[in-house]
């Protein structure tokens, strides 16, 4: 029996408790909700993310120690006793947790982004639209997330005054990327080393939330290319457990756009289609336990249900459906289950998909 | 949210649990164990599975009630308010609880059985053995189970003062079938009395116990053979919920051994192998929700681990393995986990399998 601290109890760590359940780990959790999706599942330490006296007590009950988010305290973090293992590595976390960092990071091993500037001014924010051009996304540098701390520069007015609008934060400014997809990696690493790597993912977002994702029939030339970088990356961080990352596919380029050093929306259809989830495989990496294959299982996808959530019978009357609810009280912008499609058929995978574009239109929206 | 009671918090409960956890099916259980497998998943009523004012008592916290086993009282569920549906079927549960009514009720709709006979007496036994010839095997009409309360009769000096040897129980004798292969039809049908069919599963056993069930080739004439005596028992039994047939394969004829009105150690696999699991079935099924797709994903099977439970980390060092550990004590004869292959390739499965048999040999017997 392996006991798991996992910071953070929404619906990631619920999902991880589920993967582990009979690999014999189980799970605590950290959190300061009072009922959050992972209730039920193990006990919760109700604590603010970045308390550092909870994060001490949690680490010192369990055998090793995760998070399945990435806006906490990766000092915090570091200070904790080094007898209990974190994984993934809070450097990789604190990298993160800036897309300055991110953006260096990936220009350090190589891999493309859009071209961008540090903003820390409004003066800087002048300098960048003239170097990049317009249009630009001008992004908080942290704790920017589902769309959120974004602000789109398309004309000369929209620069004046922005940097104030976001209450003087540090920002990047972004060239916008004429992308034809977006796509993410989701990819494993184990203690030892081995990389598990899952099929892409195409993801579709709304209201700049992550609407849908489909494992996608992909060039071999862009599957190699997300591999590789994704690899680079998670060897250059001595990365343990599960690690996504984003791209735009820009004709027959990849273009890096953020990495997330955990398990990923866009590999929620892993439980039911591959052969082992993110989840398990963030579990078994991180308890070093050897990795599960991650080969689809055929067509798949899965979408998201955000604000509001349909009744369960209406969404399993379509065939190959599989759902998940989270058991969060409904809010705008908040993403509260999903489903997962699954067919031995790809045009009629994208069938049931739209329809439930057509059953259950997009509730999304902050 | 649906409350659903179960009878029983033994592993199939347990997996109950965990298919209906992101449906929004919350389960309750009964059982007198300390400490069952279910624990942990929902709240446990301790008592014995024939306390009818525990049962009463749970009838009545819930919205609808299932069992997990057959060894409880049909009597005392049928003797439950009837404010709260039982599935599937009492009278399903009554006629899976003796040998000699399932046996009857196959007849009845003209699905083959192996010849026998029932047996009350020494003399019974003896013009059974007249009858029917030798090899026989007895077996106890009721509460036998994993190939306990069974005897081969081989010679007639085996025939001698048998009847004594089971104190007085009524039992059947039953012909010995020349069996090429194990097969069982797990199939699930909905209160509109839609019925979803699972691919056969291959079975071996050992010691009585299931050992092996693998979704195997089959031919087009076994598989509809089986299909259609499963859809004519579920109809004549209106049943509702997961509902499994075991056949002998005898060239190209099916012989039913016997039914389990329940989900089944046979559709483990269907966890990770199939569309909608035999468990998430079960539930929509006994829920009122529509049912899901039963197609495998792929070459799929399972090997039970009985007795002994092997090292989490040496089960997963195989490729396209996961692995089930139920949190049961280990005991001689008893199931304590069981490990699930997938892989794209059939005959690369049954490698696995093979592997499984080397590295984790047979620790059952009772």
């Amino acid at each position: 029996m392996i006991t798991l601290g996992i910071v953070g109890a929404g619906q990631l760590g619920r999902m991880l408790a589920h993967a582990g359940w009979d690999l014999g780990i189980r799970c605590v959790f950290l959190d300061p909700a009072d009922a959050p999706p992972a209730r039920g599942l193990g006990p919760i330490h109700r604590a603010p993310f970045d308390d550092i006296d909870a994060l001490h007590a949690l680490a010192t009950e369990v055998d090793v120690l995760t998070f399945e988010f990435e806006n906490l305290s990766a000092e915090a973090l570091a200070r904790l006793p080094s007898t209990t293992p974190i994984h993934p590595p809070t450097r990789a976390l604190a990298i993160a947790q800036s897309r300055r960092a991110e953006k260096r990071q990936f220009e350090a091993l190589g891999i493309a982004v859009a071209p961008w500037r540090p903003v820390d001014s409004q003066a800087d924010l002048e300098h960048a639209a003239d170097a990049l051009g317009l249009p630009l996304v001008v992004k908080l540098d942290r704790l920017g997330y589902d769309g959120r701390g974004q602000e789109w520069l398309r004309e000369p007015v929209d620069v004046v005054g922005c940097f104030n609008r976001f209450n003087g934060a540090a920002l990047v400014a972004e060239q916008r990327v004429p992308f034809d997809r977006e796509v993410s990696q989701i990819a494993c690493r184990s203690v030892a080393g081995d990389l598990a790597l899952y099929p892409l993912t195409e993801n579709q977002h709304r209201d700049g939330i992550l609407y849908r994702s489909v494992v996608a029939p992909m060039a071999d030339e862009l599957t190699q290319a997300a591999a590789e970088a994704t690899s680079q990356l998670a060897a250059e961080l001595e990365y343990v457990g599960t690690l996504t990352v984003e791209f735009f596919v820009v004709g027959d380029r990849l273009i890096a756009n953020e990495m997330a050093p955990r398990v990923h929306n866009s590999g929620h259809w892993t439980i039911e289609g591959a052969t082992t989830s993110q989840f398990e495989n963030h579990l078994r990496a991180v308890c070093d336990l050897p990795l599960g294959a991650t080969r689809a299982l055929g067509p798949v996808g899965m979408r998201n249900f955000v604000g509001s959530l349909p009744r369960v019978q209406d969404v399993l009357a379509l065939p190959g459906v599989r759902f998940h609810g989270y058991d969060k009280p409904p809010r705008p912008g908040r993403k509260l289950g999903h489903a997962t499609v699954l067919d031995a058929d790809y045009t009629r995978l994208l069938e049931t998909f739209k329809t439930l574009d057509e059953r259950f239109p997009w509730g999304g929206g902050a």
